[in-house]
This record gives structure tokens, sequence and C-alpha cells, in this order.
């Protein structure tokens, strides 16, 4: 889908759309990964897809109305998403289903359009201009809510076949006694390692110990948070600095699994619990790595780092993706 | 390194050969994956490297000599081995350990020579000319002793940047829980769901059952094997089916993580174990699969199939490998 557009001011912009959970970011972004112009709006929890399919139509006009020079439209979608068709079979924690979300933005807009999966959209902006520039394979892990992310080998996402491959939140890594996943199976590293699993665990240790620190700061152990571990652990809490140890562990394996597999040059650790906690996960993690990766004494080992380019990955990438496909 | 070859008689053929464990096998194959002589030789147990080199190099001799229109060299060798030097670097059930082979072999014949890992190359075997025929992306694991396996793309293998990827037995199917692997770590597919690990497990029941069926057929619990374990599947003996049972759900956990990673077409079980016991293993293994793969309801679910080239896999795949890179 392609139409005409205005005569560039300079090089080609685009447009990048970010669709999480709870909202959405939208900017203009230049072709070194430059922000221009950014918007972010509450994503609907109502209305279905149409709901989402508006807000989307209204972030990307008006970042785009002082922008001439915008070229492309690029979203990145929680969810399940076909490349290249940009239809948005799937979203776990989203209200959207069977969007045919591309063909819907490029009608609306008049620009070549691509949509991609947020985490996909993420690790194409951390391999090419985060922490992953220069390296010829990168694994991202997106660890928030859930755990998303992306393989970029050579500056291209592996996708699959179908566009739906790289669900690297859900390899198994505790098939028998692992939790529950939101997907349905048991002990995906989504299950074990994300935000959710660390809240999931911290609330557990604070019901244990209903006078230790976790329950005296979040006033009550069912309210007990991602951030009261971190707030516990800034202040040497043994039990919370033992959660961060016990999420690292299998995050550490998980990551094991996937270099065992892929042998990337580098993983990138994103997302709000994983690019932001800094060494109380990183420590564990690469020690849990190093202990479960093969062959250890016969080869050299990625780097496990967090992400650079924090919360804006997700738009600058697909801004990207959308230049390529210009 | 090549040099000049006699005048070919058709299309050319290659010489393929497939060092294991105990035996080294040696064939010429022609470019449909005929194979036009064959020969099998003890692998050498001492002498390291050299002792290696020299079989491969009498059986080679052995096998071309008819055959003018021999124009490369393939091995498939049971270790890592860096691509595309044909370096092995290491070996863990094999003398031999920094050798640089592909040199070597390519010297003794003035052929061009690759060296690849012995799964990758039984796994271009099955993908172009067996099981996996017509799929864009299949993943063979071979199980026997170990569990190795390929990953092929559009007829290429996934090497990972430095070769040493898609070590496919060592994703991590059980952290904490789990078997030792021989690899060091814990949890690895290969500890759970190998000829091996089905051995361990066996001679664990025979232990705990006495006068049960396994004992019995083997005369010693101790001296249970994989073979005893399918003997008395036969003839129904539930322990041995549960046996099958336990090995196929690690199997199936383990085929989940790579589909949800990779998103193969097919998937193909080859190898002492995998290729040969069907339905004992094949349907616990595909309900494995089914409760782990992300996302069942909202995908197309890749096929798991025995492979069907049988123990000529490697040194299939290996001439094949070889006719590439002429």
């Amino acid at each position: 889908v392609s139409a005409p557009t205005p005569p560039p001011t300079g090089r080609p912009t685009a447009v990048g759309l970010d669709i999480g959970g709870t909202k959405i970011a939208a900017a203009v972004v230049g072709p070194d990964a430059e922000l221009r112009e950014r918007v972010v709006v509450p994503a609907p929890r109502t209305g279905g897809s149409e709901a989402t399919l508006r807000a989307l139509l209204d972030a990307t006009d008006r970042v785009r109305a002082p922008h001439p020079d915008v070229a492309a439209v690029g979203v990145g979608a929680a969810g399940m998403v076909e490349w290249p068709s940009g239809h948005i079979r799937w979203a776990p924690n989203s209200p959207y289903e069977n969007l045919p979300l591309r063909d819907r933005l490029a009608e609306h807009t008049g620009l070549p359009t691509v949509v991609e999966n947020d985490a996909n959209a993420a690790a194409v902006a951390e391999a090419r201009f985060g922490s992953g520039a220069g390296r010829a394979c990168s694994i991202t892990l997106t660890i928030g809510t859930g755990i998303g992310g992306g393989i970029v080998i050579d500056g291209q996402i592996y996708r699959g076949p179908t566009g739906i491959g790289a669900e690297v939140g859900h390899i198994i890594v505790d098939a028998e006694h692992g939790a529950r996943c939101g997907c349905g199976a048991t002990g995906c590293l989504e299950a074990m390692a994300s935000g959710t699993a660390l809240a999931r665990v911290a609330r557990d240790a604070a019901r244990a110990e209903p006078g230790g620190m976790l329950a005296d700061l979040a006033g009550d152990p069912e309210r007990v948070t991602g951030e009261t571990v971190f707030e516990a652990a800034k202040n040497n809490d043994r039990t919370a600095l033992a959660l961060f140890e016990r999420i690292g562990f299998w995050l550490g394996a998980g990551i094991a699994s996937l270099v065992n597999v892929l042998e990337p040059g580098i993983v990138i650790l994103a997302g709000g619990l994983g690019g932001s906690v800094g060494d109380l996960l990183l420590a564990p993690t690469r020690s849990a790595f190093e202990r479960y990766v093969f062959a250890r004494p016969h080869r050299s080992l990625p780097e496990i780092v967090p992400a650079r380019l924090g919360p804006d990955a997700g738009v600058i990438g697909a801004a990207l993706l959308a230049l390529d496909a210009r």
C-alpha cells in the first residue's frame, strides 16, 4: 500500500506507534533513530478493536501534522502479529483481536505501513541503535508484565515462516514444577521471571513474613509489588535480595537455553523490570547463565547487558521498520 | 582449498563421512542423495586426533577409489565444529580435540572439503530429501546417546555467528530439579530425554521393582537398557510404557520451547531412539508438545514426525554440504 507523500524537507522520517497494555506512544522518528515529536495516550481498555484503531489514528494524525517529511508508518503491537500482512491475530492482555491493522492504518494515512510485534520492534531499535549496535546477532528480552523479545540477525528480525516466531518469553524452563503461564502452559520463562512473577513470589514471601520489610513497606502482604521488592532490596532486605536472586536464576537459565540454540553476540534486557533494576537482577542472571550455558569453557560467551534506549525503543523500532519498508 | 579433479563421468558426487562415538561411516553420494558406495569402520577410541584422522583418510580413499566423479568431501563430526573453518574445537564423547579437520582432509584429498557438526549434517539431509522435503524451516532432533540436532532454514543450516549454534539438545527444560547433563548444566533436554536418560530412569524403575518385567528381561536391574524398555513396552508392561511417557513428556516440552522460538514447519525425530521407536515415544511427545506450545488455539502447529533417511542421514547430509561448497 503506497500513495503520494508530501515533498520531503530532508531525509524522510516515519511515525512510530507502540501499543502496550496500558498506553499508546506515538512519535515521529528520523532515520538515525532521533525522536522529533512524541505523544502518549492511554490505551483503550474497552471498545475492542475499533476503539484501539481510533486511538491509533488520532495519535498518528497529531504527531504527523507538523512533519511533512513523514513518509511511512510503523506499529509495534502487543500480541501475535502476522508479518508482512500486519494482521493482529490475538493479544492475550489487550482488547483487540483479528484486527487487519496494517491495511486500516494505510488506508487512513495513505502511507506505506508496517505492523510488527511490539517486542520485535523494540529489539530492532536496540539491535541497530542501542546496546546491540555492531553485533551480527542479538536477542532482546523485554521484561515487564510479561516477557517478550526479539531475535535480530544482521539487522533483520527473525520471524519464522508466518511471523509469529521468537516468542522467547515462552521457552519452558520448568516444565514440571513451574508456575502456570498466562498462555496456558506451565513453567514458561514469562511465568517464572517476569514482573508479574516477581510480584507473585514477593506476595508469597510477605505473607510468610508478615512482620518483614516487604509487608511493612506495602502496608499489607497483598499489596506488595515489584516496586516494593526493589525498595526493600535497596535497603538490603535479605528477603527482597533473595527474590531477585530467584528471578535472576530463571532468567539466566532461560537465556542459556536461547544462547545454546541461537548463539547471539549479545543479550539485551529491556522493559520495566529488565531494563531498569541493574545489578540486583543482572548479577544473579549472569551467574545462572554461566552455570547453564553449554560448553562454557570452550566458547566465548555473549554479554548480558541492559537496554540503552529505554521506553522509546518500541516507537523507534516501529519507525525504523517503516523506513525499511518504504 | 581446491585442486584439479578428474574429469566427471556425469553429475559430480561427493564423499560423505559421518564420525560418531563408536563408528565412522563413509559413502559416495550423488546429488539426489543416492548412495553409491558405503563402508563403516570402528571409530578409534584411543590415539587421539591423529588416529581419528588416519581412519577418516583410509575410509575416504577406499570409497573414493572406484568413483572418479567424486568432486568434494564432506564430514559430519560429533562435537563443536567451527564453520566454515572446519576446526573441531571439542567433542565431549570422542577422543579428538582442537583438530583442524577440514584443512588436513583437503590437503590429503586435493578436493574441496567441508566439516560440519554431525547432527547438522543429518538435519540437512532430512530437510532436503527426508521428512522435511518441501518445508521452509525444519528442526531435526537426533536422539540417541545424547540429543543433537539442526535447524534448517530454506535448505541452509542455522549456525549462529561462529558455527556452534543450534545445540538444541541443551535447551534447559528443568533447570531446578532436572538431571545433571554431560555438558555440566542441569536439566538440559539431553539429560532428560536422550537414550542415556531413558536407560537411567529405567534402571531406577527396575531397582524399585526387582520382580518386574524390566529386571526380569535384563536379568539384573543394573543391566537394563533402552532396548529392555522397548521390549517390555511391546509386551504392554506398564512400567515401561510409563517410562516412554516420561521421556516423551520432556521431549514434547523441549520441542514446544524450540517451536515457540523458531516456528519451524516440521519437527523431525532421528537417531537410535528418536527415529525408531515409533508411537511409543511419538504419542506422549505430541501430547506434551500440544500442552506446552504457545497459543495453541491461535496457530497451526508443526507436525512431529520420524526421520525418513535412517542412519544414512549423516553421510548424505555431509556429502550434500560438500556439493554445495564446490
